[in-house]
């Protein structure tokens, strides 16, 4: 990137980041509109595709951590701000990121996390990822209309239709409101994709990581809303995931064949 | 990456797609093991981190691509790849990525995918995801079989303790046998991984892509069986995703703010 483009691009981030604050009646300024087009238009360089398949080769279940090696504040801000960033369903983002550095907290973990044992204790950075339950993510939550008001910055009638389309998909298209658990699961399904986002982004930084669901639900739903201080009725956990720097040799990566996985149509 | 690290990394390319072949009762040749420690241990160049960034915020939901412009071969193999390369639960892989580059095809899901109204006719690629049901995932399943004996390569004797934990975590970790629902959205969330590498890698290459939750399941589920050929018994929609490249200037990104969505422990 070019000095210029490099200036842009921190101005987008701090936009990104505070929000835009609208001039009135939740409208953007033109200025602000032209401005992000104007970035979203550029040219810019894309990375080299050997270096993101490395990246992904790079990745692997990391079950272990070398204690002594700590992510730079700026490496794991990245890593955070790539969950922060992430797609989600209507764009609802039905994820919080808890980020367990204290010790006590994660020795307290470890009898319900057998998936964990050796990496509790070692890695740099551990996250719970909490999904939204029914409480926060059904269609006529107070949440709901805070994300299309304050956050999509929707108009009332345009909150108004959204809030009927997305009615309908949780009513008919998925089926969501058959069951509690039903609407919870389609909350993680959403955390997996920041899931995912951070572990990548950490590989592409040299990064390891693990994501781990090696743990008891039962027993993790009833200890960690008050260990954490959330709302059960509101969170309930998704996934974890630790990131740090390997200390042990993995072992060599197995998957299937590609065409054991891919259907082309037409077939080729 | 200098050279020898690049051939290197062919090899290791090569390996990962072909599969380590074991020279004898599924053990590895130390050599294979040793090729992958050195190549695992490299140093290796990490990705820029404002890079990184940048493709996060250049990705968004792209609503309609330029119906001209198609991704190249090159390009589209590496985002399959990310899918395959993906991590999942136990390493089981529970997907498959349809390829639906017949446009007659794509006007057969045109009705019941609501959300891909401007994409199916536009986008370079359209990739219907698959996941796996409880007749392949169930920890008894032939599939869960195969792939610990023919794709993890465990010895019998690892093979049944694995199988032991696995049916663990199903029964009783996750409750994942309660109901056929529960194993089938579980699977949904690894192939949401995949899906996230596969978009996060696309927007690395420049390339755009819109995730898609908008479509009447139960139609899907009636018709694309049928439709694409598989086993309705093995496998479900879990979503789909559409590769292109942008026409319109996207919206305006909406995010919450990192002190919204992220919690320290301790408190920073």
């Amino acid at each position: 990137m070019n000095e210029i483009a490099r200036l842009e691009f921190c101005d987008y981030i701090s936009a990104a980041r505070d929000g835009y604050e609208p001039v009135s009646g939740g409208q953007y300024s033109s200025l602000a509109v032209e401005s992000w087009r104007g970035i979203f238009h550029k040219e810019r360089e894309v990375i080299d595709r050997d270096d993101i398949m490395e990246a992904h080769l790079f990745r692997h279940a990391c079950k272990v951590f070398d204690s002594q090696k700590k992510i730079s504040p700026e490496d794991f801000e990245a890593i955070l701000e790539a969950g922060r960033l992430s797609p989600s369903s209507f764009g609802f983002e039905p994820w919080r990121f808890l980020v367990v550095q204290d010790m006590q907290m994660r020795q307290r973990l470890l009898p319900l996390v057998w998936g964990a044992q050796r990496i509790l204790p070692t890695a740099s950075h551990f996250v719970v990822i909490l999904a939204r339950k029914g409480d926060s993510m059904r269609y006529d939550s107070d949440y709901i209309m805070h994300m299309m008001r304050d956050v999509h910055r929707l108009s009332e009638e345009s909150a108004k239709m959204r809030r009927e389309k997305f009615e309908k998909f949780q009513r008919e298209d998925f089926r969501l409101l058959d069951s509690e658990r039903a609407l919870f699961d389609w909350s993680c399904k959403q955390c997996y994709i920041a899931l995912a986002n951070m572990m990548s982004t950490a590989s592409m930084l040299g990064i390891d990581s693990c994501a781990v669901e090696g743990f008891v639900g039962d027993e993790i739903e009833s200890m960690a809303p008050e260990l954490f201080g959330y709302d059960s009725r509101e969170f309930g956990v998704a996934v974890m995931v630790a990131f740090g720097y390997r200390i042990e040799a993995p072992k060599p990566k197995t998957r299937q064949k590609m065409e054991d996985i891919v259907e082309w149509y037409p077939q080729r």
